[in-house]
């Protein structure tokens, strides 16, 4: 099916179970899709927007509103929506990050944080991870005292990610910003995992800034996310223009630098603020969604010579599996090679595994009802059987 | 009518004609729609995102061709998508402006490239209009000579608006790139008030970046928009990582700095895209609607009292207009005020104008059937009439 000569209908998520790593956090809701369709137009939030003009003034639709909301959902005095939480980095670094100086990530940061570092010339400096494949605050405490002594001076910023891309592991973010506090590091949250799945409290963590993403659990189009500050992190972060041309003695009001102005202004927007009634309700109920997850991931350990590399128990849908020992041995041998898996899977109405990865892959189980992720789980478990597998 | 229990549906460009300044260009097409309802959700055009895991590698919906075809489209060597033209701005401005360095803008210029010049620590250099208010090529050969001298340096960096945002004016950027290349100044040609509507021959004019907006120009849902370079220029702009995080070792492939990796993940791309082939066959029509612009600028001419800032006659649909004369003082005696206006043209169904406007205002008649732009002309009479203003 086609929705132009040259663009296929995506219906993944109508036809299937998708439990992309990347994609199940972004799902719209139906208020959502109602908004995309109304305000698909490009610029089709500027209709009432009147003086000072600025994004977050516009008070039809509600977006003034919904930018104070933002802010308190996740327990910050500011808010601002960004094309992606990418984006938001990219601000933080822009204020903090001069050329030579030293910024801290973790060895499982995710690669935006690296590019918005590289591109204000700092250098990077990773806290290790321990075995476990977590951050803990000791190793957080290490990194800053070495990197402190490495360039006579603590590092301007430290990003840290409250749930890892590469794991979904939780690392300890309120004893890593204690921490960072303590040496005058300002901290950036990133919440491209938490924020709009579960409750996240970023003053009581002590976070300076607070990144979340729309597209990726905010149940919002693309591009799309937040940044927020403290009121103090705010005025730095969110300056306004101080620029006055040198012939006209143009100035520009009170856009913001690090914004370029007005940010998403139409359908991603929209359809943030359409889900977010329903992202405010959904962050309630975490455990659900989690208690669905760790089903699934009983049922693959159950799976002999199934290895879960992610930490156990599992503290989020995230989860990164080695199945070496187990489906990729059955793809050694199997003329699809490890394409058999994805097509058992799509066979039974499962996506959002990469096609061929037999190896390691990872899978978000995120948004499931209970039967989803019940059939899931025995979804597993009949691909096992019907080759053979050993199940325990 | 409400989309959700916040937010009204939108309809001005079901129920009205709509003239805004800034948004006629960005009407979805119809088959937009279409993608835009089928790519909604978050991460829509990844499904099929495979190894060197970059949006313009996407063969599936047809992402990397579309790249191939934007390039062609403005005769450049290649291009990517951005969040917004000016994330155009900001990515040739981060790879070229360093603290001190003088950049050129013109008198006319968009606030968004002064914004991208003050993030970098730039100085502004304004190129003055004339009287008609046109950025000429003589203006500009001045320009760049006195500031050369200023700086005893050439400026690093040109901005220069085919059309500027404030007039609609026409300048002359070809004999101003012409200059700049004498002075090996790069030049940002600013599109977003043609990419989309008329022909642009990028390497024609000899520009090294040609910027072009989604959402106002291409039919697109905000925010989108296009970056294009010569292949020479695209090796400094489309630069990938070279990071290497100090622990892990990590590397991150060929993300681009300056891009932050990917863009636009979803409805926004796939709603330019869908756009495109109308998109591509529209510029070619771009003489029709001038000539409809031109006959609705000539009916407010006949107002008497009215007087058209522009330059006459009309080389764009954008056009400024002063009524100080005429429809103003209706408002001085009018119990609404300035609103008369504004609601006199919505009982005819004529949406864009910024209610309370009587004295200087912009309206964009690109889009227009004859037929409506034949009633937007009358349609100003006839309030003109209404109100006993003098006809010629």
């Amino acid at each position: 099916m086609r929705c132009t000569s040259e663009i296929d209908v995506r219906d993944v998520d109508e036809s299937c179970i998708n439990i992309d790593p990347i994609q199940v956090g972004g799902r719209l809701t139906a208020d959502a899709m109602k908004a995309v369709i109304a305000y698909g137009d490009g610029y089709s939030v500027c209709d009432h927007c009147r003086k000072p003009f600025r994004l977050d003034f516009i008070q039809k639709p509600p977006i003034q509103q919904f930018h104070k909301e933002l802010a308190a959902f996740v327990n910050m005095d500011e808010a601002r929506v960004v094309p992606g939480a990418r984006r938001g980095f990219q601000a933080v670094a822009g204020t903090y990050v001069q050329k030579g100086d030293p910024v801290l990530i973790t060895a499982l940061s995710h690669y935006t944080e690296v590019l918005a570092v590289e591109n204000n010339g700092g250098i990077i400096r990773e806290i290790p991870a321990d075995d476990g494949k977590t951050i803990t605050t000791d190793s957080a405490a290490e990194t800053i005292e070495t990197v402190s002594r490495e360039f006579c001076r603590p590092p301007v910023l430290l990003f840290l990610d409250h749930f890892d891309y590469q794991y979904g592991n939780e690392h300890d973010v309120r004893g890593i910003i204690r921490v960072a506090r303590q040496h005058d590091i300002p901290v950036v949250y990133n919440g491209a995992y938490t924020v709009g799945i579960m409750e996240v409290d970023g003053k009581g963590l002590g976070a300076d800034f607070v990144v979340g993403s729309g597209h990726k659990s905010m149940a919002a189009p693309a591009p799309s996310g937040m940044l927020a500050a403290t009121t103090e992190r705010a005025a730095e972060v969110f300056r306004t223009t101080e620029a006055r041309t040198d012939l006209t003695g143009r100035t520009f009001g009170i856009k913001e630098v690090e914004m370029m102005g007005c940010t998403l202004m139409g359908v991603t927007l929209v359809g943030m603020m359409a889900s977010f009634p329903h992202v405010r309700e959904r962050v309630k109920h975490w455990d659900e969604h989690l208690s669905r997850g760790r089903k699934v991931v009983e049922s693959l350990e159950r799976i002999v010579g199934t290895r879960i590399q992610s930490e156990m128990p599992r503290n989020h849908t995230l989860t990164r599996v080695d199945t070496i020992q187990s489906f990729d041995k059955v793809a050694n041998t199997h003329k699809k090679k490890g394409f058999f898996f994805s097509s058992e899977l799509k066979a039974r109405g499962i996506a959002g595994i990469i096609p061929g990865a037999t190896k390691v892959w990872k899978f978000n189980t995120y948004g499931l009802s209970a039967a989803q992720s019940d059939y899931l789980a025995e979804t597993f478990l009949g691909i096992a059987e019907k080759y053979g597998l050993d199940i325990q």
